[in-house]
C-alpha cells in the first residue's frame, strides 16, 4: 500500500521524505512554512502538483499566527523552486482566499483552500487518468521519465495515474521507467511505486529509449509537465524532450499528461519559461558513494522545454487538447475561469 | 601527463586500471592471457581498438609456452565481448601471423605482430585526427559520448584524437562530455583524459545534449564506434544513436571516428550486430553507495545502432567517407586489403 506524499495530521503536514525512497520509508513532519521551503528546495517533497500542494498548507501552518505571517510565507515558498508554475499557482489561490476572510476565519479558510487544492488534484487526476486511458491500446507498452505518479501529486498521478487508470480498465499495460539522471526519481520513485501496486515495470537508463523504440518495444510515451505555455511547448524534467525527439523519429505517440494547473498562458511560447539550475554536486556523486574530484566543471539544468510540434495530444482532467494546441488550450483554460 | 592505457613492460603486458579512475591511477600487471581476458570482460580496459591491442598482446603471452597454449588464448579472448568487432579483428590478425612462423619464432612472431597494431593503431588515431580536425570550425563546441580517447585506444584516440588534432592546429575547442550511464566512463575517464590534456571541458548528464543542441552550445557530435556495417550503420555505447537522432533533429553534423579495424563488411546492416546485455547491478548501484532493490527488474544494454542515415561522416586514418557509405567503405577496405 503506497503512503501518501502529503498529509494533513493533527495539526501538522506530514510529507514522506521521498530523498530517502526506496532504500527507508521516512516521514517529515512540517510545524512551520519554513520547514515546508526547505523540504520543496531539497526535494524531500517534489513534483510539480505535488510542491503546489505543500506549499499551500505551508501558508495554512503560519495562518494560525496572523495575516502578515501567512503573507510572508507565501514570499518565502514563491522562491523555493523556479520552473514548476503549480507553485505560483497554488499560492496565488491561496492568497485570494485570504482576501475574502477576515482574520478570525483566516486559518480555516487557508486550511480549506489547501485541502480543496490537494482534493481537487487528486479527483483530477482520476479524470485525467481516465481521458489518457482511453487513448492506450488494450496491449500498451508504455515509456516514461522521471516521476509524474501519486509521489508529484495529490495522489494517483498524472503519467502513472494514466498507467494505473488503464490498468484498472482492464488494460494490460507494462511500463519502462528511465532512471532520470542525474537524481534517479525515475529508478527511485517510479519503479518503486508502480510495483507497490503490482505494475508490470523495467528500469533503463535515459540513454536506452532509442533502444526500446527502434526495436519495436514501445507504443507510447506518457510523461508530466512542471510548466505549459500558451502555445503547449512543455518545460518538464531534463530528458523529456530527448524522449520526445526520438518518439517522433520513430513514430510513436508521445503525450503529455498534466492538470489544468500546470498551464500558464501568460507566455506564448516555452522560450521564456524559467530553468533551474541545481547544484554540480547532484552529477558530481559517484554510485561507489565517492565523488568526482572538485576540478571538474559541470553543467546541471532541472529541465528542459519539449516544443509543442513534438507532442501528440496533452491529456488533462477536462478532456485531450489536440494539436494545433494553442487554441484548446485557450478553450479549455477560459472555460476553467466561468 | 597521460598515463599509456597499454604498455608492453618487462615482459609482460600493462594496463592502467580503468575502473578506479579518476580517483586512483592504478596497474594491472598480467603474466596471462586469462588475466587479459578479466581485464577486458570487467573493463579494466575497454574501448574497441584498445581491447583489440589488450588482446593481442594476451596472445603473445601464451605463445611464450607454445602454439597450441597461444592458440587456445585466441579462443579464450574472443569470448570476452560480443560487440567491439577490433577484438576479433586483431585476434585473426594474430592468428594469420602465428601460421606464417616455426615454432621457435612464435613468440617473438606474436609480440611483433601485437606491437605493431598497437604502434599502427596510434599512428592511425593521428592521421584519423588530422582529417577530422579540418571538418571542424576554428572556434567549435563538441560533445561527444562515453569515451572514444587515448585511453580507447593505441594512443591519442578516435573521437578525441580529433579534438587534440583540431587543438593541435590552433583551433579553440570546448568539450561537452556525456556522463554515459551507467558505467560513467564519460565522467570517469573523458573528463579526466582532457582536464590532463588542458582542454576546456564540462561534464553533463546523457539527457542533457538535447538541451545543449536547442540553446544553439554545440557544433558538432563526435563519437567512436564499436562495429561499422557495410552500409554505414554503427554500433557504439548505449545513448550514441539518441544524441544522432537529436543532432538530426536540430540540425548539428554527427561525426563517427573511427579506424578501419571497426569495420565489418561481413555485415550488411547494423541489425545483424551482435549487442552485449550487461548485468542489471550496473544500473542498480546508487550515488549514495547503496543498492536498489533487488525486487527491480532491469535491462542494461551496453550499446545501441545508429543508422547510417543520421551520420554526417565517418572519419577513418585513411580519410573522410561522405553518404552513401556502402561505396566509400567497400572501396577503403579493398585499397587496405591490396
Amino acid at each position: 500500500m503506497l503512503p501518501p506524499a502529503i498529509s494533513w495530521v493533527e495539526g501538522h503536514l506530514r510529507l514522506l521524505d521521498q530523498r530517502s525512497l526506496p532504500t527507508s520509508v521516512e516521514f517529515i513532519d512540517c510545524e512551520r512554512a519554513e520547514d515546508v521551503a526547505v523540504a520543496i528546495k531539497t526535494l524531500a517533497v517534489r513534483g510539480a502538483p505535488a510542491i503546489g500542494i505543500a506549499a499551500a498548507y505551508g501558508v495554512a501552518l503560519e495562518a494560525r499566527t496572523g495575516r502578515s505571517q501567512a503573507v510572508a510565507a507565501c514570499d518565502r515558498l514563491a522562491l523555493t523552486r523556479p520552473t514548476a508554475v503549480n507553485l505560483f499557482w497554488a499560492l496565488r489561490r491561496v492568497r485570494e482566499r485570504m482576501e475574502t476572510v477576515p482574520d478570525s476565519g483566516l486559518f480555516d479558510a487557508v486550511l480549506g483552500e489547501a485541502a480543496a487544492i490537494h482534493e481537487e488534484d487528486r479527483e483530477g487526476n482520476i479524470s485525467l487518468g481516465r481521458a489518457g486511458a482511453d487513448l492506450l491500446p488494450d496491449d500498451c507498452r508504455v515509456l516514461t521519465h522521471c516521476n509524474a505518479g501519486a509521489l508529484a501529486t495529490g495522489g494517483h498521478g498524472t503519467a502513472l495515474g494514466i498507467v494505473r487508470s488503464a490498468r484498472d480498465a482492464g488494460k494490460r499495460v507494462k511500463v519502462y521507467a528511465c532512471e532520470t539522471r542525474p537524481l534517479l526519481q525515475g529508478a527511485r520513485l517510479t519503479v518503486w511505486e508502480l510495483v507497490q501496486d503490482g505494475i508490470d515495470t523495467t528500469l533503463v537508463c535515459d540513454s536506452m529509449s532509442a533502444s526500446l523504440m527502434s526495436s519495436g518495444r514501445l507504443d507510447a510515451v506518457i510523461v508530466g509537465a512542471d510548466r505549459i505555455a500558451a502555445n503547449g511547448d512543455t518545460a518538464n524534467k531534463i530528458g523529456t524532450c530527448t524522449h520526445a525527439v526520438l518518439a517522433s523519429h520513430f513514430g510513436i505517440p508521445f503525450y503529455v499528461a498534466a492538470p489544468l494547473s500546470t498551464f500558464d498562458r501568460s507566455l506564448t511560447s516555452g522560450d521564456a519559461i524559467p530553468i533551474e539550475e541545481r547544484s554540480a554536486d547532484e552529477v558530481r556523486r559517484l554510485p561507489s558513494g565517492g565523488m568526482l574530484p572538485d576540478y571538474y566543471s559541470i553543467w546541471n539544468p532541472a529541465f528542459d522545454v519539449t516544443g509543442a510540434s513534438l507532442i501528440t495530444a496533452i491529456i488533462t482532467e477536462k478532456g485531450v487538447i489536440l494539436p494545433p494546441f494553442g487554441e484548446g488550450i485557450a478553450s479549455l483554460l477560459s472555460r476553467q475561469e466561468v
